[in-house]
């Protein structure tokens, strides 16, 4: 009898963006997983237990950011920071918690009866440098209103983001844009949407800023030689989608005690990882679409995996392109590249040593062009899974496997569990 | 390649009160359902997918009502308004969002030492015009308490329903009803189960109102005609049940952005649905029973569907009856005149339009005569459902289907998510 335990101790999550589908006519009404050849998905199904997983919950369909904060164990319900923070953190902010964070455009307004008149949201989509420009200048002059630390970046094109960081603030507050099809609104006050002082301090902040943006830009140098150009000056910051990240929202190793890697392949997912303190990388190459260079997604894997860290999760963003796309061939090739992939990484590590598991985080069917709220198959292989009798990775075959339908968090917690990262809760 | 989606855009939800059951020695310790002939049920099963469903959790019993709720996508431990409220809309009141409602009995109360001792709570079942007179005197007299409205309503025998309708009310106060085996007792003090100012109120206000009440009727002609009769006078409301409809609850159209039509078999259902703010009507002809006109439910059910309501909701109550009675071979029967009616339901639309739907509300197995918590079959079918290998529908097959188990509102999620009607959320 063997006395000590046997546990793996380490884990690979491979998320397939947007993987699961749902019956093609073309494909005689078959999903791109079930038609796809696959041996080495097929495999993990195979020798170890499947099942069904709802990043949300069964019909609700999930974003991108929902789906994967689902994959990494932070409840969307709970900790959904809104796009405000998502794209702040894009821009290279360090967004905290506590912070509340707005989406913002270059906008141009003109003055009419006291009134700030918006006459074009994005300022004739200005870019490059004119927008780095006074995107820094506002930036620079613009570093604190009431004693609230503000942070502003520039994003694309006309777009901005804007941190505020600082004690009483909540993003509960109304947009100052007027909106997609109000050119010629004034500009918005914003004003709380929930009756707390934290809100009618941020609104007031805010309005602040905005007319702060338009003292600094109205008579900046760039916008009069725009103006001689002919082109719209870029005179005013028009605010939206005011978010916050939870003030209890804490990262990713501290939270479960596992150091995690995330190799990706687009800034959301990074992102994402980024606000969990999840490290991680786009490897060279990796361009988040049908052509990207499967080989540098697995080298980047591999490096992670000989770096030591407990989880490395690795995702893959073709099919979910494939799915917005109608284009169920490019889908059934970009997971037969991800088999691939699955195959080497299966040849660089054991089975006694790490889990090895398939996911996704919503499903992106041809069809509908969009995300749904189908469950997504899930497999996990490693020593201490369960074996079922499900042999292939697919929407219906992991159906009848040994893990049932799971939901949220569910997926990240059995990991964690068959790694023995997990602490008995009583005794 | 395509570039138009390809989604229904609207369903039919067939509910089959009832329909599951447990193991039958008389049928070679089969269910009903797996001995019915029922090829159009099963065929929803074999083109599409299935699972099994609880309406609130697995092992918990429904009620109608809690069931309903769940189906129509209202989570019964937020919304459900306990009997008060329900029993109000079944008498006709129109119940909105905030009011307080009471049951209540017309019964029989002598004064004694300055208490009012109940003789009979039910005042020997009054029926007829003496309770219907007698009501209507009390709701023409008693409209409006420390101005809080108050509306009146008869129910059935003695019976009666009280909707409260102001500020500062809530649910949280004791019956004044002495209960079931107190005959003798005196009528108690409605007192607040909930520290809080509202209940205070509400408590003050049932009372003064059953005081009022005996004021009005203890030498009303019609109490004094039946004294002399020797009839017990029906001299007095008292109140149990005290409930309200969450001020939070939207309409379902609201709720979901989709339009929904009710064909039904019974009050509680048609008033679930009014208490949701759908649609509905019970046909001519549907008894509720086991005769039952299912031709008339047919009639009903492609009428709603040509007055295009995107959901389209049939009960057919003939189960759960048949399962009270422990009639297995009348829940038989009915179960196949059901399968006749799917099958005219699906000649009569296209599957590339509608998704065609199977549940219950819960399980009423003929060996227990009542409901259990036992989980419900469920079968859906048309474009973008996926297809698994179960071809029957009953309480086993489906359970290896490619849904798996689901609670809830995740039924009508699923639904809504297949024809459309969910929003990403996130991006």
């Amino acid at each position: 009898m063997k006395l000590v335990s046997r546990e793996a101790k380490r884990a690979i999550v491979v998320i397939m963006d947007g993987v699961g589908d749902r019956p093609i006519e073309e494909l005689g009404w078959k999903t791109p997983l079930q038609v796809a050849r696959k041996p080495n998905l097929d495999r993990i199904a195979e020798i170890g237990a499947t099942g069904l997983y709802d990043p949300i919950a069964p019909g609700i369909r999930p974003g991108t950011d929902t789906g994967h904060l689902a994959i990494f164990g932070y409840d969307p319900f709970r900790y959904y920071p809104g796009r405000g923070p998502l794209e702040a953190i894009g821009t290279g902010i360090n967004v905290l918690p506590g912070d509340v964070a707005l989406r913002a455009n270059l906008a141009t307004v003109r003055e009419e009866g006291g009134k700030l008149i918006v006459i074009d949201r994005r300022a004739g989509r200005i870019r490059g440098k004119d927008a780095e420009d006074l995107v820094r200048y506002l930036a620079e002059h613009l570093r604190e209103i009431d004693g609230v630390k503000v942070i502003i970046a520039h994003g694309t094109e006309h777009r901005v983001s804007i941190v505020l960081r600082g004690e009483g603030l909540c993003p509960y507050i109304s947009d100052t844009d007027p909106g997609t099809a109000r050119e010629g609104s004034p500009v918005k006050e914003a004003v709380p949407t929930k009756d707390l002082a934290c809100a009618r301090r941020t609104a007031d902040i805010v309005n602040k800023l905005v007319r702060a943006s338009y003292e600094l830009l109205k008579d900046h140098p760039i916008n009069k030689r725009r103006v001689k150009q002919g082109l719209l000056p870029a005179n005013i910051l028009i605010t939206r989608g005011a978010g916050a990240v939870p003030k209890d929202l804490k990262p990713f190793k501290e939270m479960y005690g596992v150091s995690a890697y995330l190799v990706c392949e687009e800034d959301t997912v990074l992102g994402i990882g980024k606000l969990l303190g999840i490290e991680g990388e786009i490897p060279p190459g990796a361009t988040g679409n049908l052509d990207t260079d499967i080989s540098s997604i697995l080298r980047a894997t591999l490096n992670a995996i000989d770096r030591g860290y407990d989880i490395v999760f690795v995702h893959v963003k073709g099919p979910d392109i494939a799915g917005h796309d109608a284009n169920w061939r490019g889908k059934i090739e970009i997971i037969e590249r991800i088999d691939w992939l699955v195959g080497e990484v299966l040849k660089n590590l054991s089975l006694e040593e790490f889990i090895v598991s398939l996911t996704s985080d919503h499903t992106t069917p041809c069809y509908v062009r969009d995300h749904t709220g189908d469950p997504v198959p899930i497999a996990i292989a490693g020593i201490g899974v369960r074996v079922d009798d499900v042999r292939r990775y697919d929407e219906v075959s992991c159906a009848r496997g040994c893990i049932g339908r799971v939901r949220g968090t569910d997926f990240l917690s059995i990991i964690l569990d068959l790694t023995g990262k997990r602490k008995k809760w009583g005794a």
